[in-house]
């Protein structure tokens, strides 16, 4: 399998138009609203998701032109592999997200915890669900130093 | 954007040929060993992802032939939206699976936690990090019935 054709199945409408003041993940600044709008003939796909308080959005990072094997992330100087950071400037350009759940109307997602820019192709959309999503026992390697004891380091909103 | 071109980075082995006595997410049996093989342009990607217990690896439902709107979960015979199950027949047939690392050697990712069937095309990998992927107050809609108390229902590995 030499390629494989993928079409967006819907687009983002976030209040980031640019990468200036996102979070680096949704859940760092938890206020503010965005959502989904599917194509029409997919709104029956949303059926019984606002039972779910969460959701991954699977997006394709449509402002990053370039593809790096390492790569350096925002919290830190020192590089990293490409598949042990979270960079759009990754191989196939796919990014996910977990975002919480307003409310669903039609062929809408309405959603908090937003870290993806404005006008972003959706490519999937699946249920959060703890009994997988979930571990425990969690190590996270470079990253657990930025976050010790509890800290939120200020590099986790882009200014 | 019509339409996006992807291209597998590498591929799963893992001891599931087929679907029978998979489980439905590898949590369910976490004794089974697979490693994902990236080509290898792609090894300098898996640097320090060894730092981190579990992945998560994204990659294409190759075995899945038809896109539905609603779908029947193995769990339970009522149909739901496509993007409130976990269904491989869903638009543009992203899988997504968290794996629990062994180790990474060269271009090959070693874990446990195996959902996925062999040779499925791998299209990302990315650590998982409990700072933003570990969610609280959880709801998850229709599944919660099943695993109520703790009960792990039998229908969780696929006869």
């Amino acid at each position: 399998m030499q390629q494989i054709i993928v079409r967006p199945i819907g687009k983002i409408y976030s209040p980031y138009k640019e990468s200036s003041n996102i979070p680096i993940q949704g859940t760092f600044n938890s206020e503010v609203d965005a959502y989904v709008e599917l194509e029409e003939k997919y709104a029956g796909g949303l059926k019984d998701l606002d039972g779910f308080s969460h959701a991954i959005i699977l997006y394709y990072f449509h402002r990053s032109q370039r593809e790096e094997i390492e790569g350096q992330p925002f919290l830190e100087q020192n590089k990293h592999g490409i598949f042990a950071i979270r960079s759009p400037h990754r191989p196939n350009h796919i990014g996910l997200s977990i975002v919480k759940i307003k409310k669903v109307e039609a062929n809408k997602l309405y959603f908090t915890e937003v870290d993806i820019l404005d006008q972003t192709p959706v490519l999937d959309i699946k249920p959060y669900v703890r009994y997988f999503d979930c571990r425990k026992d969690i190590k996270c390697g470079w990253l657990d130093k930025h976050f010790k004891d509890g800290n939120i380091p200020d590099a986790t909103i882009l200014r």
